[in-house]
């Protein structure tokens, strides 16, 4: 039986499947989920045991475990590491979710959950793949499966990992499945993703909460004090004011850009989705650029004071912020979160103190588009879809991609099935079961090209 | 028996009663201590019945209930009406209380509690005072007693009654303890309390929580946008920048701002009790002049995006802030309401939509010092500190003042024994029991001083 045969038999199943490790509240941020961490691993190497992995093994980390598994047919022939993460971002805020975040429903063709499509509904393609490829004969490739449970905060054991298990995580390519396409319609192919730094800003103004009668117009306010140097750090232009944060941004040419220009972008229909009137950001480039080729900053969290029902007359004595940056090939994250740190400090007022704190960052990657893993993919597109892909700059990360490739000297290609409103990291995440579906009945396509052309 | 020997035998029990109603967790701003606020109104009408009142009625309102209680000794005997407020701020936060806020505590003399200053411990100097003056014979005037539960919510209910009752609260003064002095040795009369705006800012961007990565640098932030509305509030000289905002404050004269600067005022000592580098405020004015004869504007509260435990790369649908101004005399509230809510509005950056909700407000008050009331608290300090007051400008604000003088036709002698270090609307509130004491010893003084001066 064909694997695209098998899957047509096995739909219902395959989507149970995926609904059951829905279930999971696996959230990496929050320690009381410890236990559900480990019950999710456990319940992936379970599922990739019997869509025929020959063994798996859950590696413990001084956080949550990593679940290796691999499929093994033949020495001789390239092996593709899959790398995904089996946790999810934090739900809140639960009162905006229409649905129980961990309690999945289908409605209009879509399966909202958190982790739908970031990561759990992704990197579970390549398992029922895995399932199906097998009921054709012999899988052309070894498979290798990596599936971690720290990516949504910034992987910090998975490169002591990498670093220590080079020999068993050899192969010839890395495919992952963690980003978008434009549409089912338009598929594409990630070439890049950004780097990302991130910081907790603490602004302490007197050392205890004031009577902002008493005290009012005489004693910095932190929360003011924060909020004019975040409003320090874009100019009028919308340009990052950190110096020296661009000098590392390898400038996009006229004919890459012109390229970028290619991919179809309705603003009307961008805007009407997210209910804003205007478009915002860096002056002189276009949105796709904004969020593909060029570094951003933005405010993931802010608090100080009374945040309660009804008035409270005081004058805080802290106030917070959680400020990150995506950055673009080129750039550093330590560098960028050195530089950030210490701009922050710089621009400190007088009468108020700052402390900012580290959270994890990551680099930016770029996947060339003459390479052959790039060009499997590709071929793997033309052949469940019909036509091309277009390469486009992804804005999200993946932190551990610039390691993945230092440490294994493989490239990565990114296949992924997710669409830009599937709501990752927000309320009402979803993933459309026909992106499902695509995703399993595409890759067995990228296993038999990416074979043939290493031949 | 003298009132002040009466004072010292019942010292303890004068405490104690203190300290039972500040068990009461009597908060007007959350609807979950109802409950409390009845039970605390009740608890006032047992004490003020204990202590001598010949009547005692507690009024319901559309809110928290108001509690009238009279001593009528003669008619044709001025009469002094007490108003006091038995009502708190919430307590949190919680974390930061060394006792909980509703467990009264007693350290190095001080009472630690919230209320315990504002306003229990300082009306109810005045109910023990009319029961020490009861041991010396006749008390010299007729003393009535409104006592409201809503004056840290803005006193919403207060002007219908007090409007439905001009007879019931015909006097010939209002005397409020709700202020400080500037300490035991240096006794001061606030001749003022600055007006209040408040409100609550809501901006909002995108209609969901993003991705920061998949759509950050492309939409405007709501929290970004906020922070730089905010930032726009005040300029390089920390004035305020609404248009319009300081055309009615009656600009203090050279000699008026000269007899400002003769209460002490030790810097160093104000920056080391709140533990701040520098101090801050509006250009070409001291800190006293800050808090007293000058406008302000701080943000009492700000939140917006992922607040918890570790990272969350999100670009947040909305975020907000309350935002409240102290006024002086000759501002009107609605009007500065009005002037901050247009501008608001006006200084929103595209692509984000802003609502602005006004909470209460309050007019600015002053008290002449050439004044019978002023003449007469002046003459009781003086009996029991043994020197003059100085008067003073208080910063807080009493939103019920100028409408008592508009309805009622009286002047308001503000007589405080507070302290500005009493954290006031901050963790760990706390009253000196010296003070609370010395309160009730001065209080007699003041009917005493005013009797005499009527006649």
């Amino acid at each position: 039986m064909s694997a695209k045969a098998y899957l047509e038999a096995n739909k219902d199943r395959f989507l149970n499947e995926l609904l059951d490790l829905l279930r999971i509240p696996s959230v990496s941020a929050r320690s009381e989920h410890k236990a559900d961490m480990l019950a999710c691993a456990e319940a992936v190497k379970a599922r990739l045991l019997e869509a025929g992995a020959d063994t798996v093994t859950i590696y413990p980390t001084d956080g949550h475990p990593i679940v290796y598994g691999e499929k093994i047919s033949d020495p001789t022939k390239p092996t593709v590491l899959v790398y995904g993460h089996y946790d999810v971002q934090p739900a809140d805020p639960l009162e905006l979710w229409h649905s129980g975040p961990f309690e999945p429903v289908i409605k209009d063709g879509k399966i909202f959950a958190r982790g739908a499509c970031d990561d759990k509904g992704q990197f579970y393609m390549h398992v029922k793949a895995l399932e199906c490829m097998r009921t054709e004969g012999e899988v052309p490739t070894n498979i290798k499966f990596l599936i971690e449970g720290e990516e949504e905060v910034g992987s910090p054991n998975l490169a002591t990992f990498v670093k220590a298990n080079k020999d068993l995580l050899k192969c010839d390519v890395i495919l992952i499945s963690d980003t978008a396409m434009i549409s089912l319609d338009t598929p594409s192919i990630d070439v890049g993703v950004r780097g990302l730094t991130y910081v907790e800003v603490e602004v302490t103004g007197p050392n205890r909460d004031l009577h902002s009668g008493v005290y009012g117009g005489a004693v910095a306010n932190p929360a003011t004090m924060l909020c004019q140097m975040i409003a320090n750090l874009h100019d009028e232009n919308n340009h990052i004011t950190i110096p020296g944060f661009y000098d590392d941004v390898l400038v996009a040419t006229d004919a890459e850009r012109a390229k970028m220009a290619e991919a179809p972008f309705d603003e009307a229909e961008f805007k009407a989705d997210l209910g804003v009137a205007e478009v915002w950001g860096e002056k002189g480039y276009s949105t796709n650029e904004r969020t593909g080729i060029r570094p951003t900053l933005e405010v993931n969290g802010i608090w100080g004071g009374y945040t309660g029902e009804g008035s409270k007359t005081v004058l805080p004595s802290k106030a917070f912020a959680k400020i990150s940056c995506r950055l673009v090939p080129n750039q550093s994250s330590h560098k960028i979160e050195a530089m950030l740190m210490e701009h922050l400090q710089k621009i400190a007022p007088a009468g108020v103190q700052v402390v900012v704190r580290p959270h994890h960052g990551g680099e930016p990657y770029v996947t060339p588009i003459d390479s052959i893993p790039y060009q499997a993919a590709a071929a793997a597109i033309r052949d469940s879809f019909g036509k091309d892909p277009i390469p486009v700059r992804g804005g999200g990360s993946i932190p551990i991609c610039a390691l993945f490739e230092q440490e294994l000297g493989v490239k990565i290609v990114f296949m992924g099935f997710g669409l830009d409103s599937d709501n990752l990291h927000s309320p009402n995440e979803k993933f459309n079961i026909e992106n499902y579906y695509k995703g399993i009945e595409t890759i067995p396509y990228f296993h038999k090209h990416f074979a043939e052309m290493m031949k």
